[in-house]
């Protein structure tokens, strides 16, 4: 941490602040500049808050942080190692990380019916899916939407699990839903809406199964790690973290902007594994396809993709999802990508 | 709403789309123009959404949206008449509204404990000040910093309120607390990180006591307001919007970019009484006054400041927080613009 | 400049760049960490750039700067004292700074024809105002909108001119037309979309007309200083910087968030006089009152509204243009907030 | 374009509306929805601007465009036919497009002496580059950076022109300078910070090289498009639109946020061929190839790389430089994506 003091600050004030900081058990050092004094703290500094240092003095200028503020999320503190998820579905292990293939999440925004969720299960699955995504209870912006079915869509994805063996990712809006939610799905999901819905973190980092922390529109980087650091501190070691697009200037053509650029720069920070969204990132199935193949030529971990069997009766999210048919089209793509990069498994026979 | 079709979509599937939204209890109305044809939906289509019919056919370009999404909040709804917010406190009632004098709310970001608690209550009633802020439990960026004191401060804040006659305003982060601090609150607040917590929504719209609802940092004006509506349709009447700044490029010298334009926006669009936070809002001190006699001037019905006993020793957002004797030094400059504006009220003598 | 080394670098590493940071006439002083080694550089390093530095060496992790990069800008480097601009007009001398009244700048956007634009310049000299602003080269996101009459356009200035004595304010675009506006013109315009044309910015401060500066619609604070900077290094002192809306990510009620809080932070950081523009700053004529009071309360020196005898048939910027009449309302009720903060002169009599 | 009536709009307003659209050639055709009436217009409104059609009336609420803005660079005026930009260089004609091989251009930010200059373009056209890119003229923040050498380094790029066979790309920054750079350049490029700059628009769209538009750090799509609509409209057809990251709300890892899904948005709106400039848009040498891969796979017609044989000595942009071993590593990492694309040429022998 370094403490920059304004232009003029008084000998004494510059003292009685670095007796302050000893008080602390920190060790101050000071550099006297050409124009101002800056006072660097050696120590265990990782935890203060710049913002509170700053109010020691009406004589700070600024405080700047060296130490990165996140540590279990952190690439550093983790000895340079990538971490591997291994999360237990039916139909067998899968393991999410940077030196396994890319992992393929697919499956409708909501879950509708019995019928549409275990033929979009099967579908998916035959094309090389090993996970299926599907919202019980669902973020919508206004609340004469479709909220989803609630408990009994769990069941649903329940009855989806057993007929396919895929794993099941969905999503926890409320810590009264959780336990109920975490007995079914393999990978529990906290939306970017929630991203710094504290109480929720500490609940999701407080239970077994792996979260998927999906980046808020507007969380910067760090706030995003932040975030996993509330799951990994409350005792969960198994967080998966999603790119779905960010909020910009522009949305008239594309509904979010989708950061795909943001992966080399986890890939230097974290030793999390590592998801794009390139559904709700871009918000149109037209784009979709290219930002897939983008991202796996990237190096992502793993891809979640929207895919409904009938996108125009869809009851939420409709115009960013493929149809089945266009999955099976897409999987074939990617896979001459992640083989050209080494990420890629035998792709599957379709057999439906 | 309107429903522009691609250049070249054949008459069938126009007719077959008219069709459909005529199913659908609607009157659609069909204009040929140049190159393109538009079909108007003439019936009730405010709660319909634009994404959701756009998937009706591959051919359709894009759907316009002529009704605002939201209705309960919405001025025009209201026959244009502005709402008042009245909150009984123990010193009497208090009146939320544009025709109504400026509300001061000031206390610390969090309570801290009872002595500080109780002298920041004095000193802020004596300057002005009808309710008292004070978070019991805190949203922090960092897992490691202080999360407020939680369910022993809500006593502390009750004892201020006891003590002084204030109203008190307290922040609900989630479900689970609600029912307690709606017990000490005269008005609940939802943070701006829980915006868009619709289950939070669903809930503080189901209890009684009047909600403060900020915008989330980088929530649009139309999501705001739909927030709002959650509110208002799970039954709670009584919302105060409070905008507290929001997220731009440029982070600076200032910790968000204060939206103070939103005012006379919100003023064409919605009835519901309006506050602004210049202390979020800036993230600075030093500019709190200078927003603050904007605001008034502006024509907001109420401000929201942060005043500590000590700033410089605060447990969370000592830099933007006023002292009690710089908070004494603004309400008289405050009161010079809200009486050429006509939205002051006695300035009481102070007498501490 | 504070260069923070990455965990583990050699010794070795650490004394070479200090041997560099020597050679460069700067004094190194290294800071050993607990994790983190971080040198301070003392001397002459304001025009240093930080990035450069990274460079030195792939063992820097990150270069932060403790001076500010502008100099003849800061308010600081000018002793904390506030510059006037002071501008001769065929009407007498009018001065742009903190310490006088708030100057008031109106006019249409183009100047479209001799009568409007005189009959324009007469009503809002009557209404008080000091300059009138119009333009002659019009920067138009379409090549098919109006482009500005341009040279005739400059004829019709100087007429109105002489008819009313207001000072002149227009927009030049290209380096090719600086002469002939700067003969015409009592303050020289940049436009926002031209604030990073750094040849168009050499050139505006190789002349002696003031400038009037606008800030770019993504610039921070920062970027704007150091364009200031390019006009006061080339010789011309007078500047006067002028917020116009910055870009956010909500654009569907405003055309652009009026950046008013950017106030009190140049207060802090320069002595230039600030101009506050509402018309472009919102976009809606319906918003312009409410935040040219918002400025005036903020202390701003200058507004520049925009004012047109007939909106409807403007040829570019009509929906934010205030009727004559609009602004003859308007300007007694800035007076109020005006006279309240003691930045008013006796408001004329109006006797059109 | 649909005009939005608001609501309880007077008959006799709808009419007199009417009728003036229809004087101005246009066929109104009125809505009579349940809440509002929506006329709309057919006939020639492409080059209407929405905001002039508000001022009509103060009875219209909104004005919702159906038609694009721009023609000459819409896909659907180009009868869906995707352009070719074909350049004649010393070592044979190369074409941008999406049908042909993804064009390499690289070299240095600045151009800074004979040697490097000539050293790079060696190096780089080894590896597989067709284009050598470098400054004469440099757009910089600070006025005391580096500006350039300006016209001597105009000697130098026809040097290497000559030495290498390699085109080059350069950019402009004044119109003054455009003869003398478009002597040696064989594609002129117009900088970010220039995209609206529309008096050098106007004269790079009426000289006869191809035209490199950058995209602005904050400019919409639309604002983009518009501006190559202005090269092309001053009878230039030739235009490479080129993404090199946008400003958002975080940059503290990255300079830029490299907007990539951007590639589909203009495939769909747009026939010009579409470059990717991962060394701007990311800011950081580490992230390059990462970014350059995905680049690849999304389907770009052309990648500009900055290359500097030193950059830690770089006089400008070493950052985000890679050393030639750097990318004559990258290279064939590029080529094993475009193969499985179908986007390479044969890999050239590496001989230096």
């Amino acid at each position: 941490m370094i403490v920059v003091m304004k232009v003029g600050s008084p000998e004494t004030e510059i003292n009685r602040i670095s007796q302050e900081f000893s008080d602390w058990g920190l060790t101050p050092e000071k550099i006297v500049g050409k124009h101002k004094v800056v006072i660097g703290l050696v120590g265990e500094t990782a935890s203060l808050d710049p913002l509170q240092i700053q109010e020691i003095s009406p004589w700070i200028e600024t405080v700047l942080r060296v130490e990165q503020p996140f540590k279990r999320a952190s690439l550093e503190f983790h000895h340079g190692e990538y971490s591997d998820v291994v999360v237990p579905t039916p139909a067998g292990v899968v393991t999410f990380g940077k030196n396994h293939p890319v992992v393929l999440v697919a499956g409708p925004c909501s879950v509708e019916n019995e019928e549409m969720i275990i033929e979009t299960a099967r579908r998916v699955k035959a094309a090389g899916a090993k996970f299926l995504r599907g919202g019980a209870y669902k973020p919508r912006t206004s609340p004469y939407a479709f909220q989803g079915h609630g408990e009994s869509a769990l069941g649903l994805l329940a009855a989806a699990r057993e007929a396919t063996g895929l794993g099941i990712i969905t999503e926890v809006m409320d810590t009264a839903d959780l336990e109920k939610i975490a007995e079914v799905a393999d990978v529990v999901q906290v939306g970017a809406r929630n991203m710094q819905n504290f109480s929720l973190l500490k609940k999701v980092g407080a239970q077994p199964k792996p979260v998927l922390l999906k980046r808020g529109m507007s969380a910067t980087i760090s706030e995003w790690l932040m975030a996993a650091e509330y799951i990994l501190a409350a005792g969960n070691p198994n967080v998966i973290l999603c790119e779905r697009g960010i909020r910009t200037f522009d949305r008239e053509y594309a509904r979010n902007t989708l950061d795909l650029a943001v992966l080399p720069v986890l890939r230097h920070l974290t030793h999390l594994p590592i998801m794009i969204d390139p559904s709700h990132g871009t918000g149109k199935a037209e784009y979709v396809p290219t930002m897939a193949m983008a991202s796996v030529a990237a190096g992502c971990d793993s891809l979640m993709i929207e895919v409904h069997p009938n996108p125009a009766k869809a009851l939420s999210d409709g115009p960013q999802s493929l149809t089945p048919a266009a999955f099976d089209e897409l999987v074939p793509q990617l896979a001459v990508i992640g083989r050209a990069v080494k990420r890629w498994w035998d792709v599957p026979v379709l057999t439906h």
